[in-house]
């Protein structure tokens, strides 16, 4: 299927760019914009992220592809709400931080027999809003795809041609796996920057130690800037998970302190055992980037997933 | 003094980066370097960081001004073996990661009445050796000073206009309150780093991880790339500090992890509170590296230090 008409729900800084990045790679596609803030709306706009503003019954009533773009927490109304808007055969898709409870909405509320194809790149950044959409935001990332027990493979392979023609490359995996990894990569780094800028925050020498702050600290406490909204959302779909991560990764840390108190021995080797590992995520990372994605990048391409064995758990 | 003849111990990213800086601002100062490794030191020599490699003998023996760049760990020694060296009124200064332990050695070790002055410039890269190093690194840091008991206001002043020719601001702070300030804004940032590359690199699902992390990653894991031997050396000579500060960020992430765990409804409000912490930070950064210094910056500036009633203080 080609997309005539795609509707985006929610024009901020990923919808706005899944717009832009349709628009570059598909010109003649048709794109209509909603969203809850009617300035979000204008600005997408302004940005030519859509063609034109809509309701949500003018949006979702025409299209052939519906995308939601709005943090997590709004998902579950929304669902409720174009689910009597939605077209036969319609296909619904979502760029949602976390995906167990987005497909368990989905699931739940959409018709019966409406292909979802839940989805999440992993790209982005701590600017929001349209204004800091690109076409380009896309490339090289890699976009998780967690399809609905319902979607037929002919709407996946939809989808994953969009993603593709986006520069970026489908990794399918399950929900539960999904949350988990993000827990990880991407939860717990937020966290970390919260919490080590908060707690200082609010000592009587912040004054001081604000002046001394450098280079290094600019990196720890970069993803702070990150919407709060979003991030609540996040905390409260992704709990458990997050959670757990938060207690393993204060177990390394108190392990780290002790081994200093201490004076152990082996902190030196642990030091080099880490800088080992993000020399070799970088250098992996840069080769996935580079397009030779199935030497750098560990993850099933997209066509052995569809094509292969692989595909049974993904027709469920 | 105007420092006709300079001697650098430690020629790797930081020495290196005083002996541009010091042949920018002031051609005709001969800069002899020394290193324990000949690769490190005719690197520097390519460089042009340095006039001419030395032995310990050559470079302090005639030189006006002694500046170790080593490793913490490295400078006990190398007190030792420059005390018998060293001529009268040769002025000796560090820019090692922490401070008490090389006051107290330089204090114990070089001759009475050499007068030494402490120092930690607030900048750096992960990057390490001559290599890397830049005549413009420190221009717009703030370089902690810590004066020895026996340095003289001369001495003190005349290290202060070395540090201003860099570009650099002179913030004079006592060695114990230095380290514990940089436990806070460098040491624990960098072991928020490994700790989370590390804990993650020795689970069964690294690759996936690996496959899924993203930009947040890259600036929650930056710092792990940075030399394993300098961190050794930090972690051994500021353990009580960077103990005690892990201790409270420990207990700030537990805290947190308690509060997502009960859906706290007041998570975004923290979030927010973060953000906005963090946006001021960048501001009176961003104030303080324009020039406008005593805008942006709460730290007494240099001259009402050196003029006013703090003096007394550093003169002791």
């Amino acid at each position: 299927m080609s997309f005539d008409r795609v509707a985006i729900l929610g024009t901020g800084l990923i919808g706005a760019s899944v717009g832009l990045a349709i628009k570059a790679a598909r010109p003649a596609t048709q794109v209509v914009g909603y969203d809850a803030s009617g300035d979000t709306l204008r600005r997408a706009q302004q940005a030519k992220a859509i063609d034109r503003r809509g309701s949500l019954r003018d949006a979702v009533g025409e299209a052939d592809l519906v995308v939601l773009s709005t943090p997590v927490g709004a998902m579950r109304i929304l669902f409720e709400e174009i689910a009597p808007l939605l077209r036969v055969g319609t296909i619904v898709m979502d760029t949602g931080s976390t995906k167990a409870r987005v497909l368990e909405w989905a699931e739940r509320l959409l018709p019966s027999g409406t292909p979802f194809v839940g989805g999440h790149p992993m790209a982005g950044k701590t600017e929001t809003g349209p204004d800091a959409a690109t076409a380009t935001l896309f490339q090289g990332a890699v976009w998780c795809v967690v399809p609905g027990t319902q979607a037929p493979r002919a709407a996946i392979e939809s989808v994953i041609s969009l993603i593709e023609s986006f520069g970026a490359a489908a990794y399918f995996l399950g929900a539960d796996e999904h949350d988990g990894l993000v827990a990880a990569v991407s939860h717990l780094p937020y966290l970390m920057a919260v919490a080590l800028i908060d707690h200082l925050g609010r000592e009587g020498s912040w004054r001081e130690t604000a002046s001394l702050a450098a280079g290094g600290f600019a990196y720890s406490t970069h993803l702070s800037d990150s919407d709060p909204r979003m991030f609540a959302d996040i905390a409260s779909s992704n709990r458990d998970n997050i959670a757990r991560r938060l207690d393993l990764y204060i177990a390394e840390l108190q392990s780290l302190r002790d081994a200093i108190a201490n004076d152990s021995p082996d902190l030196k080797e642990r030091f080099e055992r880490a800088r080992a590992l993000h020399t070799d995520w970088l250098a992996g990372r840069a080769q996935g980037q580079s397009g030779d994605a199935d030497a750098g990048n560990p993850l099933p391409s997209t066509r052995s997933m569809l094509s292969g064995s692989l595909f049974g758990r993904l027709g469920r």
